[in-house]
């Protein structure tokens, strides 16, 4: 019996979170999009600096640093490096069949921290906040991989 | 009953369009090889400045910037955050049960719009073009997404 | 009949690969905050330079270049350029039921070859190393996807 279907109480709390977090990640590039419009700059192509309805302005400090700009690319760039791996393992999490309370608290855990710290990175904290909100989504994904191992090398 | 077999021809569509972005974005690392190759440059990491058969002639500038092996890499950045989450958003897609005309829009519309993209790029169009071929592909993913949370909160 | 299931060995092998893989992944963000604490650098937003408990003497070259940083950082690139896609191309090979040593012998040589090229990338071996260690990973991604599309079209 498949435990991918959403007759399974698990599978459906994966969709909603992973469907959360892909929602969450494409997000990203437009708001990455609102933020070369509002500030003009922060691109990245040289074909950027042509004269075109969008840009009737160009000029060279548009490829340079934008820090507007640049925190979007580095908050999306830090979903890159940590969303597609909750997916793939949330997935693996689902086949092992974990209970229900056990699944919710890890996946919309992960969705709640992970919503958290993009507003800790969007609004500049500190560090020491920041990875105080990456840190729990990080063990999550590691302990759902952990368990999918252990569970497929034990059958 | 399981959607995620070869039996759901929405599932097959999915494969087929899936194995192709797979196909396409495993491909950029070796558009970046063939770029670093014919020009000798673009490299990142100190020990590539090593004298080896294949770089007979280090000197330093081949870790600076390189247009033809960054332009590469750019295209491969702007896969990375969008073809991934193609992947996941269509997988929960396949299992909202869509119709097989909706699926095989959005999933083949998808890949057309993708390798569109990938050709203005390359040949270094003008922002509104590449624009407007990347936003057909991030609106498929964000309705597929948004879809399958709703049909799995309503579950 | 669904492949998804742990009662699938093939299955089962994915399970074991694709868990592995995602631990490396995920891994590598804490070896850059180990590096990051060990060289007190490599970082890059401005609000870490300002001064807390983890940052008591801040100053602005902790936001430069900073090798043994940007080395993790690089690995862990190559990871976000590869492992999504081996996640994702293992999964529709699974789907196309292909034999179980076939199977294995392609999802765990890429564990292997993923391995071996971390350590050669880390310990700073030249660029033909990490190139033979990278390459037979690549053609793995290529050959399933390529397996999976042929498979879903004569279907």
């Amino acid at each position: 019996m498949s435990q991918l279907t959403l007759q399974n109480p698990v599978f459906v709390a994966y969709v909603i979170a992973a469907s959360i977090m892909i929602l969450k990640a494409a997000s990203m590039s437009w708001l990455t999009v609102v933020q070369m419009i509002r500030f003009k700059g922060g691109y990245r192509s040289p074909e950027d600096l042509k004269k075109t309805p969008l840009n009737p302005a160009p000029h060279p400090e548009q490829l340079g640093p934008n820090e507007p700009v640049d925190r979007s690319r580095r908050i999306h760039m830090n979903d890159l490096e940590n969303i597609p791996f909750f997916l793939a393992a949330g997935l693996l999490f689902v086949v092992t069949d974990p209970s229900l309370p056990l699944a919710q608290w890890l996946l919309y855990g992960y969705v709640v921290t992970r919503l958290l710290h993009f507003l800790a990175y969007l609004s500049a904290q500190i560090h020491e906040i920041r990875a105080a909100l990456w840190t729990p989504g990080s063990l999550i994904i590691l302990f759902m991989a952990s368990r999918a191992l252990m569970v497929a090398v034990s059958h």
